[in-house]
């Protein structure tokens, strides 16, 4: 499909931000993607505007029935001035797997990557030059009909807008401390936990200020029923080495399928590293730590690429893992995945696409 | 506290719809309430507006991470002219209750009942004369820091808009169908369950798509835990006559904890029928049905007030209820209330608030 986009452009560009101190989703840039829906004329008047505030009304149904779900992927700059993508059809399908569970219209794959793609064109020189910043794209759909009454709504937006980030961590890879949340649960099977959703990430506030007290930068989150099988790490997916074996817990309905997920397992499978998918009991976790034979942990999403894990806090006190050190495996991986994103490594499996 | 409400009156007032005609949700008035808060200047800039569209930045948190709570509740116009509420100091807790689940900034509550006895009084027009209509009144309150990250936003805007609207059922009760959930899940212990936000209600949409397949109104809902205890229906809270007992399922985190449901639990402690708070098997209350103990059931909410439950719908059959019909005690508890609301019974437990 080839989609008929209108663009007007900004009159006004904003200067543009130090890349030293980009921080993460601060900044916004000159434009945004836009596209309507509504039941009689589906998809329609997909145009790029200049980024401004939006008119909803007060009733539209995002505030006050939730149906709003969203991805994040990134752009990144490489050394011969081109701009990549990561693997844009993972979340193209991912977007509609959430809009499917949510009784909001989907977006063909095709036309979710060339929004993308048209979007980071036009703003190509807010795409970072930096080694490890990058501009995170966060595509949307909300409700926008404006009527109280719990049903599906009938008008949509779908909006694409910009952001220059910097490196998660500053200087690179930094292990963070996690904490075990064995009281408020992030999503249960016969929820929405495996949707992309602003419902998922309200309820988790009050856990991740507990975690903070705890010096603790991340929940790790475990399943709804037993509270005894590991979910996730706050917007990450999570992997475990233990005994030279690579395990993260199986999707079961409650957890993301993350992106960066997806590319982990696939590299370790290519460089003949064993790894499975498997229901891990935070207990085993725990006694890994406890025996040494837990070797590596850490964190996998968009924001941060891939994060070790320094410790976990558990039952009052902190199980630190590798000596609170970055472990081989998680450096190699970060290293391949962003080497691959910035056009460093040979993508051999076919995983960036070209903005131009 | 005595709070200064800024008035700024619409020029142009719509023409009021057809009291026949309101529905439910579809008509708003002229004007709205609308106060901001921020980290630096709390709650602040109390106004009473004209109804219209509302400018967000596309990066507002609400769109992105759910920080998004509301509260229902009505105005009801009694014969001789006056404007009642029904119990708003109860929806102010819960809303502070949710406020504080969600990490949000809370309203006290004489503030919350203020705001809405004064914006109601601008639109007194508006409180429908028919019986059985009211006036819905709807206060909100959503994230607005332009920021992508997870974390509690900045800043948020309260606002309280008004809609006209009918009875419920037309010609007052009318039993409907539910269905039995066994697969999809509302909420789950140490979830967001008993708070009333927008992330509770997307995750049910599809299950209630299933439910009209199944010819029932709504879906009743059980235990993300076992799937064997009941927890609500629909909007509503639901109530069992069996054996002359009635029993509804005990508040257990899971479940929102409805002003209709407490003002029926003290009615019925007031007429001295028995009544208990209790964990309710889904199978218990089928074979209740078979045996014929099962005398009536009913939902409550402030929507429809008291709602007679005509079937159960469960493992592909239709279980019925009093043959369908509407149980005496069902009836008797929809006059009293209904009666107490517009002013037509005593109100002897002090439950209504004139808007003067
Ligand atoms: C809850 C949650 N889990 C996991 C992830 C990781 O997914 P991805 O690797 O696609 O970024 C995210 C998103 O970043 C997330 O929000
Ligand atoms: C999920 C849910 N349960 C129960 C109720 C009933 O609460 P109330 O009686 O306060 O309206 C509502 C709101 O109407 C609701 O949204």
């Amino acid at each position: 499909m080839t989609m008929s986009i209108r663009i007007e452009k900004s009159g006004a560009l904003k200067p543009k931000p130090d890349e030293d101190k980009l921080g993460f989703g601060s900044y916004f840039t000159d434009h945004m993607f836009l596209m309507n829906y509504d039941t009689d004329k589906g998809w329609h008047d997909a145009r790029i505007v200049p980024y401004a505030p939006l008119q909803f009304d007060p009733a539209a149904m995002v505030f006050h029935y939730g149906q709003a779900i969203f991805e994040g992927l990134k752009a990144f700059r490489t050394n011969d001035g081109r701009i990549l993508l990561f693997r844009p059809d993972k979340n193209a399908q991912r977007f509609n797997r959430s809009c499917e569970r949510l009784c909001m219209p989907e977006i063909d794959e095709e036309t979710f990557v060339e929004a993308i793609r048209a979007i980071v064109r036009v703003e190509a020189d807010w795409v970072p030059a930096k080694a490890g910043a990058s501009l995170y794209i966060r595509p949307f759909i909300i409700a926008t009909e404006p009527a109280l009454g719990v049903r599906p709504s009938k008008s949509y937006l779908f909006a694409v807008i910009l952001s220059p980030v910097g490196n998660y961590y500053g200087e690179g890879l930094k292990p963070v401390n996690i904490r075990v949340e064995s009281d408020f649960v992030r999503a249960v099977r016969g929820g929405i936990g495996n949707a992309k959703t602003a419902a998922n990430y309200v309820g988790g506030l009050k856990a991740q200020e507990i975690a903070a007290a705890d010096n603790c930068a991340q929940v790790l989150w475990l399943d709804g029923v037993e509270r005894k099988y590991i979910e996730e790490v706050g917007s990450m997916n999570v992997f475990f080495k233990i005994n030279g074996k690579v395990i993260t817990p199986a999707l079961n309905g409650s957890i993301l399928d993350g992106v960066t997920r997806q590319s982990v397992i696939r590299l370790l499978e290519e460089w003949g590293i064993p790894v499975v998918e498997a229901k891990i009991a935070i207990d085993d976790v725990l006694a890994a730590v406890k025996d040494g034979t837990l070797e590596e942990a850490f964190g996998t999403g968009t924001a941060a690429v891939i994060s070790a894990v320094g410790g976990l806090h558990a039952n009052g006190s902190m199980h630190v893992i590798n000596r609170g050190e970055i472990g081989e495996l998680t450096s190699r991986l970060y290293d391949a995945i962003t080497g691959i994103q910035a056009g460093k490594l040979e993508d051999s499996l076919g995983w960036t696409v070209d903005c131009g």
